[in-house]
């Protein structure tokens, strides 16, 4: 019934479960899954901090790159499934809705919980968003 | 995967379109369906014109009884599931997650759309609150 399912993925442990439960649905039901990380933009001082620094900017897209990675990693072992992986940036939750919507996903799974508190709200201000403007079914976990 | 699934429903064309989604999964994953209708607390002038009026006050009751066989009815010669009915009285955000806690249920599918711009509404308001505060995944169908 689910042909194609995109789970957001942050690089949590939550997102990890949140995804593990993901993909026991897709297997279940047969569907494709794509797992979609989006960079949010840097506030204005990190950037600034990063340029005098001369760090590499690009860091931030391997970094998000190995969160992709490793989340593939976590259950690709496991489960035979087609798994694709995205990297976006900019509003996390409006991005989320905004690729199920173009790529026409048939439904999104995320979770509401981060590692610490900070991270817990933020996530759940995501799904929260997410559940309220996504134009498909969103399955929330937790 | 799911062995328990919770679908409130309130007697509108979008709950019963909500419940055919869920149904369609429970076949897929061998669930049983519970059907929960959540009567809110009558605002008290209608209370004062029901008594005032001797209308049946359990008139309420056989209409949510026939909320729930309805949307029983409408799934039941199309999918082979174990179904059950519940009705409940209360603030049905918060009837719908103590439900889903005290039976341990694994999922609840839930839309967030009613039939009129009022009912869109209040459901929107329902689903939104449950998603926040279910201690079980939620499913949101639109």
């Amino acid at each position: 019934m689910y042909k194609k399912i995109l789970v957001p993925v942050d690089g949590s442990e939550s997102s990890l479960k949140t995804l593990e439960h993901a993909a026991e649905m897709a297997s279940l039901l047969g569907s494709k899954i794509t797992l979609l990380h989006v960079i949010a933009p840097l506030p204005s001082t990190v950037h600034g901090y990063i340029q005098a620094n001369d760090l590499a900017i690009n860091s931030v897209q391997i970094f998000a790159q190995e969160v992709l990675d490793k989340a593939k990693e976590s259950i690709s072992q496991k489960y035979n499934l087609e798994i694709e992986t995205a990297l976006g940036d900019g509003d996390p939750a409006y991005e989320i809705c905004e690729k199920a919507k173009n790529d026409q996903f048939d439904l999104i799974v995320i979770g509401n919980r981060g590692l610490s508190q900070i991270a817990s709200f933020i996530m759940g201000s995501v799904s929260r968003r997410v559940s309220r403007h996504a134009t498909c079914p969103v399955l929330i976990y937790r």
